[in-house]
């Protein structure tokens, strides 16, 4: 015997609706704006109750059972929600986007059209320097005198670079080889469809602070200026319980508690036998591990149990 | 130097509109409803051009393009769709159902809830045959006072096994454990969320003659009573282009090509040569290739170009 | 200028060659074995130094290499190996193993074939109790009188259900249809393959004390007789670093961080502004999110700073 | 009561252990080889036989069993094989590969390592002429004389190009931000793992005669020269029924009939009404399904029934 189902309205969101269609600006020439969305906070709770029965309806619960659901990693109610985005974004930040399998693509062709003629210019001022700690990372800016030697020469290679592809163009040159020196910055447009659940991953991975800079200022746009407005307990579920999370290693709990039980004795065994004491001339070897735990205990303001 | 975009307005289906959250009925006691969707045939328009530049952009064109992307399996576009249903469906058909792992889902738990108190019953009249010559099908139905038998039986176990679960759950046992016995035939819920172009593949397996009956009758509401509705120009483009469409292969086309060039020698050398004609006490073997390109000619009134 | 490649020999791992195709019992009559497998933990460290280039090739850093690819989220190494199991478990279970939906998979047809005549049986000291706290779990068992009662009700149902099954295929009902009302317990066969990054994901959920009893057993002997063997360095890091990590969420910190700089006022403060410490008649109104601290204060020892 | 099952040895394919690690030259620097493999012909059949049960085991069967499966589109056994590539290929042709999303891919890093001084330079001979009739494709080329002055100017730009990025490296520039001017036809390296049905919708896509040149050539590779050893039998079937097939829809099937039934008139009622016959100052307005369907009867020898 079923019940009566009533008739549906689609689930709007207010705040979401005010901004759709409006570019936000990224980089030089880039933007990102909302096309289309489908669902809300109140969608993922109710698949949630679907799963969950129908014991748990108060309205006021909404937000525990969002915050229940992220903390427990149940990731499928958010898969519940979409949203389809047009971006404008240089080649190499597409590179890394791209690699987001879990979600539908349409990039503009260049095999069909024109290459956009647009590419990604640096200022004088940011150009980073290459990290010392981080091989993939980047920290600091070069002298914007040289900074500002670096951006004319790209100006000037980007128009170089440009005559060479329209000149191929005019003299026949299939486009789909005449752009095959376009310049990794070069400007590209897609329509990119994805679900919260991955658009969350995506964001927790490409918001980080060891994220590339450019791709970096698409996803801080998309968390904070949309995300934020279209499933707002989400959002702040995502931010205490994913984002801005600290996890420590059994190893690592039982250190600690041996350090807060005043027994430095047993953390420093612990620790040994882990391999993070080794010694040469005198000096701790560089241990990652033992180096990501010392930056934990930072947070928590305390001691590390060992000389450095 | 980007265009200037105007605000959206999320993109509507009136014809959708009008049924959404309605309960199509399904089987004895199931049912399926759209709860929300996102795009339309335009929606497909649109991610298509972004890949095809602007040269072709007359509305009047909308058509040729969903039916040129359609029939050269250019697929992407239609991943821009995407809709959302709720479905009440029994568990045997749910196994067949959940096979398609492009889909986001969140079913009942009856590890957390009570069972769904109904299960699927055939009438006196529904009992299908075995079919002879499809190992997995079925084909014509048993004589009806057998069927009345067998429904009979069929709901007195029911009757029997449901109190069985409800002894079970009243003694104590937990949920998860209790509901171990419970037939196929117990009806689950879920939310069902899929792109239309995985929602198409589903229907071309699931709407075909070969699928079973019960998956059947909700892929057919699907297809002609929703799909049709939600995006006609894709909808037609589907049945013309994939539906019903007959494919030869290389060495059917040449042999057809041979049969209707008045080569019948030719034709014949080319099934010998594939190993149709071979006989067996003077009659030609079992070759479901051979018997596959011999419903085709049927299609076409052809004579089959050798004895059968 | 491209480097010379020598031939290669197909990676192996002796300790998993010996257990190829032997099965692992699982509850009364299920099984699993590896089939076929693809790639080692030097797998993982080779396509991992696609990526970071050349610069750390020392042996005995692989280690080290897997331990941060694991520690910090890098999964898409974990993808380049690859595995398949035959397994045999029941229908209720394997219910829940499709979910993951990043998998191959050829199931045992019932409507091909006549269902295995085997269901899951459950002796009667392994009732479980529902449990109170956790809605979708168990705790403890029934009496095992009870249970002896329930186990022999089982049997015979399981005895007259099949019977009604073979009655209507001898009667020549379609096996498709035939198989309605088997109970959730038959057992089914299944061809599963799946990349190790996938398969550490279900054994994170699976393995788990929350998993269901029966598909944690199947997880169980793959994350430890078979995984174990396979890719041992992965699998130490696995469980250092996914399983058993203890994870605190921003606030978690701030609150532990005054606690241990003697603030305790501070740290009350904080729970009392994240709605923690609300009372009703006097006691701590129930909080998933304070109970779940709790519980991590008890691990390192340390006392709740507020009356309970 | 569940069957005694043999230890298994690995699955092996002679013929492809023989060119393991051997890698195929591809362009000018390019190369591609199979680094690992799991299955083979026998493994899709054997996956196919635990849906089907056990009645068709003759080891004759199994080119039969694999045909059946690639002409109905039953692709689930063909997921159990998997093969694992390690490529060179210019970001421009990488940028198609890598929209193939079901596939486990490991790129090399320009953020952690120099970028790979090599890039696809084009021969003069080899300039191809933008087509006419395909908006996304080419046809013939260039004279050899404007040829040889554009791989001259080819040359020259990537050396500056090349010049430029050193220099950025050089002055200390982060390497993910050197790399931002790289031209497209920059080499790339890659681990790239995929099952088999995906790997042969790969190829359908890109051996195509509409694939773009340089990914062709990687296409074919992997067809005509690993994927014929490595799975013979599917290699067969693929090329009957996936590569070289003609499909004709529902009303394409209606007009030949009615064509070979000296029914001119019904024939041509239905193009009329198909929308095919419209005329524009007295010639046929283009209609590229009218096209399409010209260029079938052309394979069956057949005249257009209409006026061109």
């Amino acid at each position: 015997m079923q019940e009566e189902f009533e008739k549906l309205e689609r689930v709007r969101v207010e705040a979401l609706d005010e901004i759709l269609g409006k570019p936000f600006k990224v980089l030089n020439d880039g933007f990102i704006r909302v096309v289309d969305y489908m669902g809300s906070d109140q969608s993922i709770v109710q698949a949630a109750r679907v799963s969950y029965g129908k014991g748990t309806k108060q309205v006021r619960q909404d937000r525990g059972l969002i915050r229940y659901l992220m903390r427990h990693k149940h990731t499928t109610p958010f898969e519940m929600c979409e949203i389809k985005f047009h971006i404008r974004v240089p080649m190499d930040a597409w590179r890394q986007w791209i690699r987001h399998r879990t979600a539908n693509v349409n990039e503009y062709s260049t095999r069909y059209s024109i290459a956009i003629d647009s590419a990604y210019e640096t200022e004088p001022s940011m150009w980073r320097k290459q990290s010392k700690d981080n091989k993939q990372g980047s920290e600091g800016f070069l002298d914007e005198r040289i900074g500002a030697e670096l951006s004319k020469q790209e100006k000037e290679m980007h128009r170089i670079v440009r005559e060479i592809y329209q000149k191929r163009v005019e003299l026949g040159v299939a486009r789909e080889q005449a752009r095959k020196d376009l310049p990794l910055s070069t400007y590209t447009e897609a329509y990119w469809k994805i679900d919260l659940h991955n658009l969350l991953h995506f964001l927790r991975l490409r918001m980080d602070s060891h994220a590339q800079y450019e791709i970096r200022q698409y996803a801080q746009i998309i968390g904070n200026e949309i995300v934020s407005k279209w499933v707002p307990l989400t959002w702040e579920a995502f931010n205490d319980f994913q984002l801005n999370t600290t996890g420590f290693s059994a190893l690592e709990m039982e250190i600690l508690k041996n350090m807060l039980s005043d027994n430095p004795v047993a953390a420093l065994a612990l620790a040994e036998n882990a391999g993070w004491l080794r010694k040469k001339d005198g000096k701790l070897v560089k241990s990652l591990e033992r180096i990501e735990f010392e930056q934990k205990l930072q947070k928590l303001n305390l001691q590390v149990p060992w000389e450095e």
